[in-house]
């Protein structure tokens, strides 16, 4: 994942355009192949429009002696996504207005962009921007805005019932490694995993877009489909520092998004922190808007805004280690493994316990047995009490403080001896 | 407020009478005009019947030396309230069962009153009392028991909307400050705030009586109105002494009366508390009888029964400050603020978020923008996912940890922006 | 008690027999005429099948050199319940495979049974297990298995109304005192005490049965009209010990079985714990399995399980104590008084306060009076507006935190006054 990363890192991406499409390409070469939705510029997108394809190809500002003072190639972020094109000499003071600099981090370069209000800028170091000499500066944007397309990738493994699982992450953001190549590059590699899965229950789609629109997009096409099948759905977004994870739940707070993810969390062992739904993140804003309000949340490592580097240079390739990415990756996969292994069963036996002895569930002689460990016990005869077809298996290992795995597999059994039976359609 | 307390003071209040009445006339030149309610002796009223109206002109005790003992000119509060007319002599033995005295705060005149059993009485200091020598005392109450009429005055103000809020106070007590002058006192100067505000959207009626008999006559007659129409009310009570709010809640517990009182208390900071309803206590308890369960709470500063004074001449005017109502009546009026800003409100884009960008309600380059506040921002950005139009703005305010009175300037700007409406007529 | 249960503590019980029978008749000595419930050998019972009856006459090994190692004479616990008949001669390696004892308590006989499995074998201690000489064994067991019947005795006390209480124990255990002889004579005396109640409002049904198979039998012929008018019911077991009180809640958590055993453990100041249901345990397993999901919990005092000497022969007569037993028994006794007093009841006057002055309920002279005492001025204050006929005394008890039996005499006052009435037929 982190080698897949460092190629993605050049490129010159954003809400559309060359550098994008190079992005999906890659990530499909691990995903497996992608299903393309396009959303042609001007296309009405719920309250939005699909706004123009941007491709930048150059870009620099040279000082009064000539000399070249940032330049697109040193750095994708020196010039701010959607820039309109430019070309002309102007005064320091005029450039001035045209510059975003961080004077409180003054190494960092920022990360801006003004998708719908044509302009143009250019984003440096406050150190280096503390230097400029007064003069006449050129400056040079060569850009085009024109028709083309939002485009989205989607990986669907298909499953043997009718609900759908999302897996959401975002390509658009240029040259930065935690926010945001961390996200598609697990999903991408969960996308592998799910594919080796034998018919799982539910289905999984993995998609890949650009932020906010790439979502809007994707609901104005599909949002009644996923109102009416979505089971659970992760934002995948700053998926690779080392630090902790933190879960952000779903709008609902409750939603099995939440309740799966945060007894995975749990049973994981994992340092983490949960925090409820705000309205301000990344594009689990759209999802839960409250017309949708489906149960999505996002499993993260350190938040977008919580630490120093991000939305800046400063989120480079050192910041995102193979180490956190296995590890999310592992979370995501575990979360899949509690999705297909959840169900709401009920007991063939509701009155009075079934005679376990029989069945060989129960030791024979009133003292412990060799049969079934003492937890694998005590787990049945917990399933046969709680099953009564109003809950699911997850909410057996909250009553219990039990893995839902160790739950699962109990129940398997009960199920073996026509004890135990599933109430609905697999969703 | 307590010029108007001392005016009050020395006059002669019982349920009816002519100081009662003297006493809504002086309360309704600040108020601004009352309607009056008449109930007449004999009426019945819910489980109860109008008592009498009591006539004082005069009582004494003089000792067998023909000295004076008490006069009601000295105190209003010697005499037991609506005590049947006597004059003869007696001994002291028979005279002490007529004597009402507190031995553990023998320098306090107790309240007594006796409306329904025939009785009469005389109150005194317990260290006056341990000086009567035996002997032949003279005792004339002269008072009459007649038709009359229990009278009420009510301040309305009326409202654009069908809701109707209620503040209710009492006026039946003969010169006692705090319990129970602040309470009028603090009402009449609301009312004339509230002819200041332009259309409210709730009509207010800001009622003045006497207590227990008063509230069970008014619902008699408007109980079924106000079960229909009351959005809130408060029994105003208690409301000058300088301790810390007291906030006695509905019996429901959770009517809006509470939240928004409980809102607005914490917003202004104010050191207080907040009690659940019991049944014992003022006319809340006619209020939140449970045929009625009225959404009425009561705010007040050092609750009845939690002070000293309490029901004795020591509740004198130096126990209410100009300060302290002066503050009670500000948290009325942040009360009558937050009922008014109060709305419940549903989004005009509930699918994806709306783009705010093209109207000027988003920064347009990706960083902090001066048009709106960091927190403007924030509070725009929650309430456009909050408002599905199942929960109101007081709602909004709890689950975000903002001021009621910030998320409906907020509101307003979203409204203007036709990106809110309101769910629901005005109530 | 205590004597009863020395005089139980020799028989030979199992789930069937003579020696169950004799105890089911010694208790009925106590507790009254006893219904008889029988259950035939074959009979299916739910998804279980009554088994056979089992008569054990003598039971011994005797040693390579003749002596005698244990014999069902000197303790009854060193049988398997339920063993088959043998007699024959085996080497000591193959007579180990039939022997039971706890290594970690090398001085108590376990108490074993194999009611189901075709087995047979001997308990002695682990001391005396270690001390036998290599050698041929020869063993009997002199048993017949065939067919008879489970046998259930029911005192039954009939009430007025349609309610039902279950009062269950079990009586199957050989040679054990607090597990289980506690149990049928707390219950065998408590009969006896519900017996002297005039007439009571709900019906009483105090039974008697072996474990699981027991309850199970009950159900299957019963059940149906236990759900439909059980009203509370408890597992009377492990009640002798002088620990402190648990109580474990039936599977629905907040029945009224739960919130009357809590509330009266609480009254009583007695030392206690409460546990949530948990499906291993005794016969609230059945009462509680998901199908009929009774209102069936379990006050005992030191649980099964939670001390050293439980299911072997150190759970002997001294460690059950006349106090503990009465304590018990108390306890019972005060849910039954409880479950009596409980009642859900309404106000007659609803719309405000009904005028207490005039029905002599309230002191005439504003101050306290003697007619009430403070305690039960409140309680009538409370009691007239909690009761909208929305809830039950017991409910009133534990949201003004006073003892149900103070307000149900203040209720009964207001029942005189008709003030309050019930609401429904007394159940």
């Amino acid at each position: 994942m982190h080698r897949l990363a460092s190629e993605l890192f050049p490129l010159t991406r954003s809400l559309t355009g060359a550098g994008y499409r190079r992005t999906l390409e890659l990530l499909e070469a691990v995903s497996g192949p992608m299903q393309r939705h396009r959303f042609a510029t001007g296309e009405r997108v719920l309250d939005w429009q699909i706004p123009p394809e941007w491709t930048i190809r150059d870009a620099w500002i040279k000082a009064p002696d000539g000399s070249t003072v940032v330049t697109l190639a040193e750095c994708n972020l020196h010039v701010v996504g959607y820039s309109t094109p430019v070309h002309r000499r102007l005064a320091l003071a005029e450039l001035q207005q045209h510059l975003h600099s961080l004077p409180e981090q003054p190494t960092a370069i920022p990360y801006r962009t003004s998708y719908y209000a044509g302009h143009w800028g250019f984003c440096l170091t406050d150190e280096q921007r503390r230097t400029l000499p007064d003069g006449e500066y050129e400056v040079l944007i060569d850009a085009d805005l024109g028709p083309g397309a939002v485009e989205l990738g989607e990986v669907v493994i298909e499953g043997s019932g009718d609900g759908e699982v999302l897996l959401w992450t975002y390509c658009c953001h240029p040259s930065m490694a935690n926010n945001e190549l961390s996200g598609p590059v697990v999903a991408a590699h969960l996308a592998a995993l799910l594919r080796e899965r034998e018919r799982p229950r539910h289905s999984y789609r993995v998609v890949f877009g650009p932020e906010t629109i790439g979502s809007i997009a994707y609901l104005s096409r599909f949002g009644e489909r996923l109102a009416a099948r979505l089971v659970a759905g992760y934002v995948l977004t700053c998926a690779g520092d080392p630090g902790p994870f933190t879960y952000k739940r779903s709008r609902r707070g409750d939603s099995l998004a939440d309740r799966i993810a945060e007894h995975v969390l749990t049973c994981l062992g994992a340092e983490h922190s949960v925090l409820d739904f705000v309205a301000v993140g990344s594009d689990e804003r759209q999802f839960c808007s409250p017309g949708y309000n489906l149960p999505v949340g996002s499993l993260m490592r350190t938040m977008y805004g919580n630490y120093p580097e991000y939305h800046t240079s400063l989120d480079d390739l050192s910041l995102i280690t193979p180490q956190a990415l296995g590890e999310t990756l592992r979370a995501y996969d575990a979360i899949v493994a509690a999705l297909e292994a959840n169900e709401t069963l009920v007991g063939t036996v509701l009155y009075g316990e079934p005679q376990l002895g029989r069945r060989g569930l129960y030791p024979s002689t009133g003292g412990p047995s060799a049969a079934l460990s003492a937890g694998r016990q005590q787990d049945i005869m917990f399933l046969l009490n709680f099953c009564d077809g109003n809950a699911d298996l997850l909410a057996a290992a909250q009553a219990s403080g039990r893995p839902l795995s160790a739950l699962a597999e109990a129940a398997d059994l009960l199920r073996e001896h026509d004890l135990l039976r599933p109430v609905a359609p697999a969703r």
